[in-house]
């Protein structure tokens, strides 16, 4: 297989106190890190000298969880941190190269404000920002915004593509050239160069145009996590970096080729999006060291907490069934229809009871766990990079600030000697460091009721 | 009249390159400030290194105007510029004593976001933030939102006030010491101290809880602006400062006794409240150097800009009549009820003509006009305090940098001098100095339907 020319891009994804389920509990994280922004600013400064692409933060609206014993015993379930907006806005700060990734539903949100949030960031960050996109899944959220149930899988993916649309419309409002600032003439902006959107579609009405000059990325890098079949679809079509969990090699590259595959389809070339499937890596010096931090975190979790997360991320019912039972069969929900298949399809495949099994996703909730010295993960990462299963990795550390310690100073200096990471950021925006090309302006006419 | 016991409160008031609408063609202003953080940068640590209570930003989820050769010409009317509240999470890095207040409107947005954005950014700011809730009135926003009017004046008072309780209440979802954070027992959080909302009401339905620890302050600061009845009956009950647009001190006063005289109908003290009245002070070493200011400012306002805004603060149809004629009866508006009143009485009084009262009205918006030197300005200042017309001033600098600069280094020393305002910041919250008392934590049960 030849080498790849391109490098390896690598996404910081920031969890409270680490990815661990249990990490709060570990003494190399902190415990109320979800509130203190002085966590929050050390950590960006590390990612940030380091060489990472970008700060990636998940979101969701509620809290993830109605077994209240469960729930109290981990940090992890949105339970109380801030608002990942908010905080990028306060990141972007005290950073200067780093790209700043932030989680925003489609589902409860309105376009005109996402826009105008992401817009702003990048403006605020000089070019840094990126829109994680969304759907909600949880009936809790759906709770907190006037909805008795959660939207249907296929009806929150067909509002999800109009919303992108329409954010992209409304970014384009102004020209890049638009804001002229003619002192003498008394002329702020060139009103030729502002566009309505005058958008009417099946799930939005919006008239436009926003009210922010062009972002300097020309759009926010948009990206996506979907793995259904409308989320690689709504990916190939709109996506320019991918968030994905393949447990296996195999599985990384039939996806990668999958989604990039179905690119040309929509006028877009494979470069235009970059796969970065989650890394959870626990990094020792030794083979046996690395193996103990990950046994200490292990045992930390609780059996209440492991059995409540693998009945929410495999969307079944655990009561009545014993730990050392095997995992029974589920109902196929609208919830996270990829994360159920894949957990199911793990037990069956290795035979494993519930307690093996929530230990196996309860750590890195089932992503891909790496254990072992700076040598080996760097050679896995290499191997499943130059396979063509990622374009990069976002990389979940278990625990922070400790987790994130490790790996910049143990593996990245690796990655680097071979090549495979840089060692100085090529640009000043997300965009030029993930090697993206700005988008050009485009006038948008009214678009057509469906 | 015996002078007061307490000291004034001042804002710092941040329009992009200032509020005089021509500000942004002068060169004591920054023409690109819309978008430059480290304007706001600068500015924020200018008003912070002289005591401000706090920065208010304002804000329009749409640009305001149809007529595109008007807008085109202004840079104050939400054309394009930062979005507040990523604005002030960024400054909040920036700043450690400074109150960060942020408009957000209750409109077009769900209680679930609001509470939660204010509540991140107390947590990033250590206690820092405050809410200026608005409802809102332009057509413009509507169609930005899948609506095509806005709601009826009534029917935005009663959201506004049904919104106002949902956010507080989502604020009390989790009691004060809730994170015990144990880690040897694994609990994070004690289940008994966290309470859903259950809300059901006409407008809302919101289980809650929010995902946020309870913000540092309790409750962010909750600032409105409304003068009209159903505004000054929302404030009375619910609001810690108004900001308002009192021309006269006569005006101020009855203000000021008026919403104060109905607090305590729900069960509140008159210092519960602190009232802060907008004022545009154009300051010079001497009453001619300020004259010269302001005639400097006024010549700049172009005709299209003046009869375009005064159009639209006075909600009335302009064309047809000639600049040097009487300002023609108006139709009374669903929008800015208060503010058509305030000016078109103002018209009348002193037989203003149209380009009279652009003139009068375009600099400042209808707020109080102040032009003169330091002593003449505090004295002003100092003359509506004390007459209990007010418990402090929103300043609104005509430019900026070069506005605030005049304020700071010229105006508060003099405050200081008299006793009138703090030489040091009595406490590290914005309650603290605003001297409002942290409110209590309240479990909130299911509310009834109306």
């Amino acid at each position: 297989m030849p080498r790849r020319a391109d490098q390896m891009r690598l996404g910081a994804f920031l969890y409270p106190g680490g990815h661990h389920v249990a990490a709060w509990r570990h003494p190399a994280s902190q415990a109320d890190a979800g509130i203190d922004p002085v966590h929050y600013r050390r950590l960006a400064q590390v990612a940030e000298r380091a060489g990472f692409d970008l700060l990636f933060l998940a979101d969701g609206v509620s809290i993830r969880g109605d077994d209240l014993d469960a729930l109290s015993r981990t940090a992890i379930r949105y339970v109380g941190q801030f608002e990942p907006l908010t905080l990028l806005a306060h990141l972007s700060a005290v950073t200067e190269r780093i790209g700043l990734v932030a989680t925003a539903s489609t589902t409860y949100n309105e376009p005109f404000h996402v826009a105008r949030k992401f817009a702003s960031l990048d403006h605020l960050s000089g070019g840094r920002a990126g829109w994680n996109l969304v759907t909600s899944a949880d009936p809790r959220e759906a709770y907190n915004f006037g909805r008795e149930s959660h939207l249907a899988h296929a009806r929150r993916y067909a509002r999800a593509e109009e919303f992108v649309d329409v954010v992209a419309g409304l970014w384009d409002s102004f020209e890049d050239d638009a804001f002229v600032r003619d002192r003498a003439e008394g002329r702020f902006f060139d009103p030729a160069k502002l566009h309505a959107l005058d958008h009417e579609g099946e799930h939005f009405s919006v008239r436009g145009p926003l009210n922010v000059p062009r972002p300097p990325q020309g759009h926010p890098v948009v990206v996506q996590a979907g793995s259904s079949e409308a989320g690689k679809s709504l990916a190939a079509r709109t996506a320019e970096v991918i968030f994905t969990a393949q447990d296996t090699l195999a599985d990384a590259v039939a996806f990668y080729a999958d989604v990039k595959g179905r690119m040309e389809g929509h006028g877009r070339h494979p470069d235009d999006l970059k796969i970065m499937p989650g890394a959870f890596p626990v990094v020792g010096r030794t083979e046996g060291e690395a193996q103990d931090k990950y046994g200490a975190l292990q045992d930390l979790i609780h059996p209440v907490v492991g059995r409540s997360l693998l009945e929410q991320l495999a969307g079944i019912d655990l009561s009545g069934h014993p730990d050392d039972g095997p995992v029974p069969e589920a109902p196929e929900t609208e919830g996270g229809k990829s994360r159920q298949a894949l957990l199911l399809t793990l037990a069956r495949r290795e035979g494993l009871t519930i307690r093996d099994l929530y230990l196996r996703v309860a750590g890195a909730r089932g992503h891909w766990t790496l254990v072992g010295t700076p040598d080996r993960i760097a050679d896995a990462l290499q191997e499943r990079f130059e396979a063509r299963g990622a374009d990069g990795f976002n990389i979940m550390p278990p625990t922070l600030p400790g987790g994130l310690d490790d790996f910049a100073t143990l593996v990245i200096p690796e990655l680097q000697r071979r090549g495979l990471f840089r060692t100085a950021y090529e640009g000043r925006t997300l965009r030029e460091n993930l090697g993206l090309r700005r988008p050009a302006h485009r006038r948008h006419g009214p678009a057509r009721r469906a």
